[in-house]
């Protein structure tokens, strides 16, 4: 028989894991902070509301928890009316949210005072990904756990990986926003200087994406970049808060990551902007234009 | 009647470019300044051996140079017996060395003096797509001296484009520099991280190729970067000349580099070791492992 699922957390991408899970056929309760997406989502969708993270983990037998950053899963987990009051031996909490590693581990060991199993298993796809149930997930925890929860997983996912010990999740989503960040950065850089030197910058992409170049930022970014389609996608300040942590994270391991430092420094520069922090992350070459002496054709 | 070729300069690339016109069909003249290597490659390959630059030119309807730095094209196109003593109008040389492309336009306008017509024509792949004859061209010059000299770009190379007059060809190969080298340190500051942070490396890197850290680099430099494997490839010391060459045109055309400018900076750290400037380029990860406080296994 099926797990009873719960889903804490209906944002932009909890709200279509949880649709999922339904297609799926599972069994689902939801529970949002501003009730009305819960309402929403119910009517719309299909599920049931739980009141409190509490009531969802009663109801169910493994929950997942997707919100923003570490202290929002330490509040729907171990808060106030958190899923650890209604939890009981046996479930599985699995935190699909990007947060510190620590803070990860913590959390767990806290739940296993009570026999609640977790999984760290933050995701990359973006909200496409999530939609389409091909996101990319990347698992911590007991190897056991792992393969009891992986038709939740299957459901969500199209590339899905034990990656390891509670927390190897969330260091290896660390280790995809360090390339990703990185990478865009490579791809702002050429398009700037090539505008700038007065190339024909569609062109070059053409020219240079059969080769060394080549990359999933190029291809999927720089159009965009080029079309100054700055909507989120990955709101600035996602990509900032995902930043720090992979930068505190740095530091505990005893790595220093002068070029993400670099980022994490130039999308300053975009929060400063009024309303910058909720452009897409792709505006990160709007950081590098500033420091350009010629304003690109179509650039504000 | 298919035009006569020389080439100057038969290093790594020269050598597999003239050995593809011969192939194709082309009568061949060569130059080196080490004598025994224009030796050498008439003996196993064939062609003709020109005693100067200016020797090849004479033999030649179109010259391809393909040297070290815009010094090199400088004195073996305009000094001592250089090409342009034994061009002639209507002759067209072809450089494909990656050089400065003010110096580009200087030497061309040199030429044109001469009614002798010039294309800048960098290449990338490496010797790998110089040897399979699959490399990608960035043409800069005139459209029409361009679709003269296709048939011999396609005995050279796969990708091949013309991006716009004279220099354009070197600034695309310098906005490739800039978007290669920043997506290599990408992969550098992931895998550095990763390792430290007690990953599988390998594992994290499978997990990861499927979405948006995707790059050529990824897939292709990181498990050499894991088997500690720095075999040139690509000399440090011209990766660095091609940064220099990317650092002072970005000034020219008024942008700040800053992820560039620090990939230059890293790479000074490769080339104060002893032999590091031999190495290939991929050896950037040793920068960012020099500022970790933990030696990766395997690592010397």
């Amino acid at each position: 028989m099926k797990p009873k699922t719960g889903v804490v957390g209906l944002g932009i991408m909890g709200r279509p894991i949880a649709a999922n899970l339904l297609k799926a056929g599972y069994e689902l309760t939801v529970f949002n902070r501003t009730a009305a997406k819960a309402d929403a989502f119910v009517a719309a969708v299909g599920g049931r509301k739980g009141q409190t993270p509490a009531e969802v983990a009663s109801a169910a037998d493994v929950v997942i928890t997707m919100v923003s950053d570490s202290a929002d899963v330490e509040q729907v987990v171990l808060g106030p009316n958190g899923i650890i009051e209604g939890a009981r031996a046996g479930q599985v909490l699995i935190d699909m949210s990007t947060i510190s590693p620590a803070v990860t581990r913590a959390i767990g060991a806290r739940l296993l005072e009570k026999g609640v199993e977790m999984l760290d298993a933050p995701v990359s796809g973006g909200e496409k990904g999530a939609v389409a149930g091909t996101l990319t997930i990347m698992v911590g925890g007991k190897p056991a756990v792992f393969e009891t929860c992986r038709p939740i997983f299957e459901a969500l996912g199209k590339t899905i990986t034990h990656m390891g010990q509670a927390g190897a999740g969330q260091l290896t989503k660390l280790c995809n926003q360090i390339i990703c960040s990185n990478t865009l950065l490579a791809v702002c850089e050429g398009l700037v200087f090539a505008r700038n030197a007065g190339l024909d910058a569609e062109k070059a992409i053409a020219a240079l994406s059969g080769g060394a170049a080549q990359s999933w930022m190029l291809t999927h970014q720089a159009p965009k970049m080029l079309q100054r389609d700055f909507r989120p996608g990955f709101f600035v300040m996602h990509e900032q808060k995902d930043l720090r942590l992979v930068l505190e994270t740095a530091r505990e391991v005893g790595v220093a990551l002068p070029g993400t430092r670099l980022i994490h420094q130039l999308y300053h520069a975009i929060e400063a902007e009024d309303g910058g922090e909720k452009l897409g992350h792709i505006s990160l070459i709007k950081a590098i234009e500033k420091l350009a002496n010629r304003v690109p054709p179509g650039a504000e």
